[in-house]
């Protein structure tokens, strides 16, 4: 979608030369690109050149430099994530958050850094229309894809719900996940909203999502409400960006009322 | 939601100062902030750290260089754009696509860069399922709120539909804007995907929006199907990432139907 043609900087063509051969097989997923001194000369440029193209590349996803081990080429490829469908499919299975990753027969892995009952922080709180004083279940979990982090996943649960199920205390909630226990509860979910925003990550997500500094990430509020109108689940995703495509889509039959 | 108390460096704990200072009003939305030297006398630090503070403040948009003029203060607030809603309301009206920044009552502008006919760009023409020879009708605009670019947006139209109405090529194509004239021809939109990623701005893209190298992107892939499944419109809109919150929701009546 580029507006108007611009000469691209040395650097930026050397950094399409090696997209180029990522694409085509020459650096295959997962393997290690030659080093740069190597790249430098055959490729007959400086070798600030060849470290300004990769750190193009590192900021866009498609390598990674693992201290000590040299500069790797992407091996995951874009997940799709299908909103909709990711919820309809995770209450029929136990699944629970991984329905894209299986679906592209990557191996999928979530690890549970902290299960149990906390005050609701202020936002939170705000979110589940909670007062002040009262708690949540706490989920948090990072998600793998072929031992790669692809998402923190942070979900929160009135306690006051929460409480009348054992097993959402549990890593694994059981068929249905933690929805199947809401919905035996009596707080099945049935209508969602996602607010969506990017930003860089901080500190903390870089380490656990494997990113540089300048990858951007998305994060998702996810709300679950039930009948009632209630939300009994907020989770708050934090994912990296250039692995995921987030895909939406709904009816509008007003639409087709606008007369000719 | 991070993860990990870490202690933070004094530039990180700096540019948390100056975004309180902003948040609480001593540096108002628009105005310029002190200079850099005064800044490090002021708060008793080195300018390399007040200088790398507002680095991380042009990063995530909550500060914009001004060549000549100085570092201001971020005038706009986040917009939000909840996807269902802008196209109902977009059928009634004539706003088309700056339903969002008119309703928080800012000054909408929408200045066209391209109305007409050409050949259909490789993946216009695969989601648009059109042959390699045909044709779209191109409708290139970038979006402004209070004169600030907010977001790049291109659509695309079946040449075969879209040559049916004059009123397409023009910049105000009338009540309901493009689908209400795609409507008349018999193709209302009736259903909706869109593909959300998310990368950081290539040159143009930097130069168009008044963005930083680092600051992301919201990248949407918009399409329109009408009640005959076909797809009738593609818009790519590539959105400022700090101006906006995405908005989605969905009904899913499934998910009560899980039995305790």
């Amino acid at each position: 979608m580029t507006v108007i043609e611009t000469p691209k900087s040395q650097y930026a063509q050397i950094a399409d030369e090696l997209r180029l051969r990522i694409e085509n097989g020459t650096y295959p997923p997962g393997s290690l690109l030659p080093s740069e001194p190597r790249l430098a000369e055959e490729l007959g440029v400086s070798r600030v050149t060849v470290n300004k193209a990769i750190t193009l590349l590192r900021a866009s996803g498609d390598v990674k430099v693992r201290r000590g081990s040299g500069t790797s080429v992407r091996s995951l490829p874009r997940i799709p994530r299908d909103a909709k469908r990711r919820y309809a499919a995770r209450m029929e299975g136990t699944g629970a958050g991984q329905v894209e990753v299986n679906k592209l027969k990557l191996e999928s892995l979530t690890k549970y850094r902290e299960i149990g009952r906390v005050p609701a922080p202020q936002p939170i709180a705000r979110t589940l229309g909670l007062r002040k004083s009262e708690d949540v279940l706490i989920r948090r979990r990072v998600l793998y894809a072929n031992g790669e982090p692809t998402q923190i996943a942070d979900s929160y649960y009135p306690w006051s719900i929460a409480k009348g199920s054992d097993a959402l205390l549990r890593e694994d909630a059981g068929q249905g996940g933690s929805y199947g226990r809401l919905a035996e509860l009596g707080h099945a979910p049935v209508r969602f909203t996602e607010d969506v925003t990017v930003r860089v990550p901080d500190d903390a997500e870089q380490r656990t999502l494997e990113l540089e500094a300048t990858q951007p990430v998305f994060e998702i509020w996810h709300v679950a409400y039930a009948a009632d109108d209630r939300p009994v689940e907020v989770c708050v995703h934090v994912m990296a960006g250039h692995l995921w495509t987030l895909r939406y889509g709904w009816d509008d039959d007003s639409a087709a009322s606008v007369s000719p």
